[in-house]
């Protein structure tokens, strides 16, 4: 017998591999924070000890979630304003509130009220950008969390830096800080074409070159962005292109405004994007072209966007609106299927985030970054199709165990890396100096 | 002091009445099924003594929600086929797994699995249409749920019934059988205009007429559905004219693609119409005209479909992308608020039933229908707008407490009237039949 730190078993595993695999009756034996076994329960259960032994109790157990775009800290301003013209929104609410709050205080107990959501609903990566990200990083690490996340870039000044170059200067400590750490990664994230000139362009990408590290911007969100890029003459794709910013390393968050041509050159430099489905539709964005990016060969992952328009990091309930909005998209009940949103949230995540080769599926050598699905529920029986009620059935909430690097974040729903109570009261106590700054009153 | 049955204390009360009150440290006198008393819980406590106390632990406490269209029993169905052609979905498993497996028993178990769910997810009340509804409502009525059902009638045989005059006759003995019933109201369901022809729809106008019940007939849902009645000849609403149906009885289904003089002509009669924007979504069908229906005055409450085609009966969700898809139907991000989905699924729901006399809004007098939701979670904090957060963050697990004509049916999230246990293992023993039956391998 070979000795494991844990050792999963009774579980129906969903391995999002090449293969597609499910195992019925599966186990999984993980040890120094990787997946070194998995298969038939009964054969590796007299092959493993596991110091741990975790029941999956015939639920689902498959990889855990990648949310690729999202503004962790953002959930101080949860529900602080919706239905609302999208410049009457930022201009009345978000701007004023960022500009009169926002402050390290803010940015990790906001950021660690985000951990502890997305654990509960089943992530365990997440792509991150805003302000005093060092903070979102701290938070992430206390939680146990995997991320890539990286300090917003403007032409203006941020609640964090005085110019572009305190904002880079800043990026460049992050990196430097956080470099080799097992769950902490950097990238280069300006803000959008519309807040970043040529110049701030060329110097996020220089770092980004530097270090080999992702570069991530939100790209043709809005009618209104392309509106605006219209005006400056600017082909957002062509631009980007002749900046030099497009490769393997090139997110964009968004994409809804991507034409064919633009998607073209997208595929052909490797360039990878992040859809937001919910965020588009209650902003009423528009709808990403996500089908025909995939058709191309386009790596797309799935994102909540922050909870000032979402408002929760649910990515259950974003793969199913992912899959209803495709088909309405194209009047097709056969396109974007279950699976294919269910690789986008796992597997296609982490190729878009530049992890492929350690998380997103689960397979020997593999992280240990997994979630297990309690099934024993009335909304998801009886059960014909894993996927099927993975995207349409289930929500964050049916998660009943999270590892995060080999290690167990929450079980039986229990988060055993945060004090939730103690974070919640915190951004309570956030939320009344918002509520003041603003001259909001109690609800 | 006033003897009460129960009284409610330390919740945030949203009535939905007409002024939309809220009441902070609110509570709720509730005796002989019905709200006696409701305002600030300091009053109400020096008036009335409860039989049983109910804290509300400063969570909110609501309505309960109205499904105003659903086919409980095909729960059994659940995820059985998705991402598929609409006609290839019908033809190769819901025809033939309804031919080979719909009885009594499916229908009984099928309802009680439904009813769970329902009650786990805030829904106090259900309209619905299908196959052996006196099983329907045995169910409901064991579960303690409020409903309004009906025989699914067409001009071919059904499980149940040989012939159109046996499906009438049906509904007339559920119509005498349960009159005067606290909690199961029945109306006359012809399926549809491409499933029943002008005798059969006349023949169901006449009986709804005889007994002053709703008739409910989906409508308008496809675009392939409009293709077949343009074949016929069949303008809808003025065929429904014709033939006398449209009134202030009148509940269609969907109406994706009512127009504007459909809509005029609606308004005028008084009819209803009940949204189900994630199966309109799901099975490519379309988006509804809500927002100009709702301005042009006709009630529309909300509805989940059945889980053959949803694939949950979650209102939280639903009305969540009720919000998103009718911001993104206008690109409007103002359009269909969080206060009008939620009136969609509380005292809309009611009038579209025609109960608004009874339930969907707490007021004295009004029937005890109501939900506490849990606001101590992470992605329920901080709370700005309560109607925010129950649209577009809570989910149904959110709900700890339901109350269906005052009595308790869930407390503390575990359901008082249903073995939960036993009804899954009924249900799932008919899906290994189902799936026999269409030759489908196990999962």
């Amino acid at each position: 017998m070979e000795d494991v730190d844990i050792l999963i078993s009774n579980g129906r595993i969903l391995t999002l591999d090449e293969q597609d695999r499910i195992i019925r009756d599966g186990g999984i034996a993980i040890k120094d924070a990787k997946i070194v076994a998995l298969g038939e329960q009964a054969a590796l259960q007299s092959r493993y000890h596991g110091q741990r032994c975790i029941d999956a109790k015939g639920g689902i157990v498959m990889p855990g979630l990648i949310n690729a775009h999202t503004h962790a800290a953002m959930t101080c301003f949860r529900g602080m304003a919706d239905d609302m013209e999208l410049l009457a929104w930022l201009n009345q609410y978000i701007f004023p509130a960022e500009a009169k709050n926002v402050n390290p205080e803010l940015a990790y107990w906001g950021s660690l009220l985000a951990c502890a959501e997305m654990i509960r609903s089943g992530t365990t990566t997440f792509c991150d950008m805003y302000i005093f990200e060092d903070e979102t990083a701290r938070a992430a690490k206390e939680a146990g969390m995997r991320c890539l996340l990286g300090e917003v870039l403007f032409d203006f000044p941020s609640p964090n830096a005085k110019s572009p170059a305190e904002a880079l200067a800043y990026t460049r400590r992050l990196i430097q800080k956080w470099t080799g750490d097992p769950l902490v990664g950097i990238a280069v994230e300006p803000h959008a074409l519309y807040t970043c000139g040529e110049s701030l362009l060329l110097d996020a990408k220089a770092l980004s070159r530097e270090y080999g590290i992702p570069l991530a911007i939100h790209l043709l969100e809005s009618k209104g962005e392309l509106q605006i890029l219209n005006e400056k003459g600017i082909k957002a794709t062509q631009y980007l292109d002749r900046l030099g910013l497009l490769d393997p390393d090139f997110i964009a968050f968004h994409g809804v405004y991507l034409n064919d041509d633009d998607m073209a050159v997208f595929a052909d430099r490797g360039c990878k994007v992040v859809h937001n489905p919910e965020s588009n539709m209650k902003l009423a964005s528009g709808i990403a072209p996500v089908t025909a990016m995939i058709r191309k060969g386009i790596p797309v992952g799935l994102g909540t966007d922050g909870c000032a328009s979402n408002n929760n990091l649910d990515l259950f309930q974003e793969m199913d609106t992912a899959a209803k909005l495709g088909k309405f998209a194209l009047l097709d009940p056969t396109a974007m299927s279950a699976r294919t949103v269910l690789q986008m949230a796992t597997c296609r995540g982490a190729d878009v985030l530049g992890m492929g080769n350690l998380i997103g599926t689960l397979k020997t050598g593999m992280k240990a970054d997994l979630i297990i699905i309690d099934t024993e529920k009335p909304h998801l029986t009886p059960l014909y199709h894993a996927y099927s009620h993975l995207v349409y059935a289930a929500n964050g909430s049916d998660v009943d165990t999270v590892l995060i690097n080999g290690r167990i974040v929450m079980e039986n729903r229990r988060l055993l890396t945060i004090d939730e109570g103690k974070v919640m009261m915190e951004v309570r106590r956030i939320a009344d100096k918002i509520r003041d700054s603003l001259g909001m009153t109690a609800p």
